[in-house]
């Protein structure tokens, strides 16, 4: 098959690479009908994170059951199917309590390379949710939406309690931030202010719900969230980056009591203990825990009250993932669709 | 009036101050009871923080209310009252959110002094609870305990959402840890772990509702919270002490999802980022808003259905308030009341 493998930062290449097999007995292989590339990608390809050898890419997926391993008793070959970028068993303590991604046998899909035409999906029957049947082809980017970057804005704004009647600020406007201020929107957030200054994310925001936009960043953000809620700050703020300026600038705009939804990958953060406690807010984040909303998330989608595939500005077929990943760097575009 | 002034590291004295007025029509002006040397007042004995000049001290307090401005509608000459270590209107948006610590009009009582036989109290309707009566003289040491670290303990339980079904863990075994315990206790927490390697503390900690003691800290206390929850953490953990050690054996303690609730005053803490995001933990405390909880402690406490008193294990006239400091650093006391 093939799929795309990084070599180095700034190198990415669509090579043949192995078939994927089923390895234990609760594994499936999928056929993809289409699938992403994540901001945290950029991570190595800019090089922030170190690239060891060759890596297969990709951890946002949707297709089709190819193959299962003898004891997969809920998905069936032939479903058409949605996962998170962990794998989880979904029936430990953990998963029950609704920390998929921290499930006791959990298995980040990074190293198996989403970006590809089939992939091995371990613990099929608690990582996979199958849709009501064969999606129509325009609701085909809403779901791969659900597999992660949905899923982690949702998990942003639950985390960050949005809800009737708060007022809830989005430090970020990729992907994620914009799903955070459509899950707020779902959520039935009175006000939900983005922080944004690219005009296109401006215009995608307000589409999901956000009720203001703030171009200012870091202190000059927080003064402005402050004069938009009578100088308390808001109630739920979602950080979808994961830098030091972005926390800060999350934590600072929200008012004492209030809560902090994290869910941009922390790169070298260092909070401040004393101004975190004085601060009074609550934190929570973290790698989300997709599969806790999935089978909500493609309810939504599959009866068309929610459209997260709009994030996806650019299509490309996967022989091109080069090209999505440069565009994404240059921030060309918001996030890349590779189809099969 | 006599009263306890800190001139430097190690330099209490119990000596004469001007009598406090009232100074704005919300006041009240009460004569104390009892007070008590909090945790917090051993980091300028230390010299940990700085002392600037000669400086009143004590913030816990209870007594008789002697004089009140013309504003003041709910709290009457001759009520015995518990106030907290924040005054606050009680009004605004973050106090009806129940956050009085940092209530807009947030004033610390710090500055006051109240280790000393007259207390300025601003904003006495808003910071002041009444007892239905005049208390026996068995329950003022409960009812002081109550003005801060047994408020402040049960605010960690809370923000450590310790309930029923839940494993509670607890670092930091003084007065607030302690009380901790018996918050988590009264909230209905499962299993309650105490973490102390001091005999009279553990012992305490027993009577107050503690199932299982352990004596090892930092990583050792880690494993040792592992073993006892198979492999998961705790559910709720209260941090109680507020060095960067205490702050990361609380995180790394609690299972992913789980709740850290810390309220020991922050000192020197950085949080790194990458762990935290990867702990999948909540975090929520800060100062203690004592003022959301006081009509239920003091309830549970006239009732006789808690005994948070019992911390105070060294009790002085007011003028031998420097050895009650020396006493608590030594850790000879675990919490010295100063009488009146």
């Amino acid at each position: 098959m093939r799929g795309a493998v990084m070599h180095a930062p700034g190198d990415v290449r669509v090579e043949k690479r192995e078939d994927p097999k089923i390895l234990a007995p609760s594994d499936a292989i999928i056929r993809l009908s289409a699938t992403c590339i994540c901001g945290s990608d950029l991570w190595p390809w800019r090089g922030i994170d170190k690239v060891h050898g060759p890596s297969p890419m990709g951890h946002e997926y949707v297709g089709v059951v190819e193959q299962i391993g003898s004891e997969v008793k809920t998905i069936k070959v032939g479903d058409f199917v949605v996962g998170s970028f962990f794998a989880s068993d979904n029936t430990c303590e953990i998963c029950q309590a609704g920390y998929q991604s921290r499930c006791v046998h959990a298995q980040l899909m990074g190293s198996e390379g989403a970006q590809a035409e089939l992939l091995h999906v371990p613990m099929a029957d608690g990582t996979l949710v199958a849709t009501p049947g064969m999606p129509d082809a325009d609701l085909v980017p809403s779901l791969l939406a659900a597999s992660d970057v949905l899923g982690t804005g949702w998990f942003g704004a639950v985390a960050a309690e949005a809800g009737p009647g708060k007022t809830v600020a989005v430090v970020g406007d990729g992907a994620v931030g914009l799903l955070a201020i459509l899950a707020a929107k779902q959520l039935g957030a009175e006000r939900i202010i983005a922080m944004s200054r690219h005009e296109s994310r401006q215009k995608l925001a307000l589409e999901f719900g956000a009720t203001d936009i703030i171009d200012e960043r870091g202190d000059a953000g927080v003064a402005k969230i402050k004069e938009l809620t009578g100088g308390l700050g808001a109630h739920s703020v979602v950080e979808a980056v994961g830098t030091q300026e972005s926390m800060m600038q999350a934590i600072r705009s929200t008012r004492p009591g209030g809560h902090v939804g994290y869910v941009g990958v922390s790169h070298g953060v260092e909070l401040p203990g004393e101004e975190l406690f004085f601060s009074g807010v609550h934190l929570h984040g973290g790698p989300a825990p997709v599969r806790r909303f999935l089978p909500e998330l493609i309810d939504l989608i599959w009866n068309r009250k929610i459209n997260p595939g709009k994030v996806f500005d650019l299509e490309l077929p996967l022989d091109q993932a080069a090209e999505g990943y440069k565009a994404m760097d240059e921030r060309r575009a918001i996030k890349v669709l590779l189809h099969l």
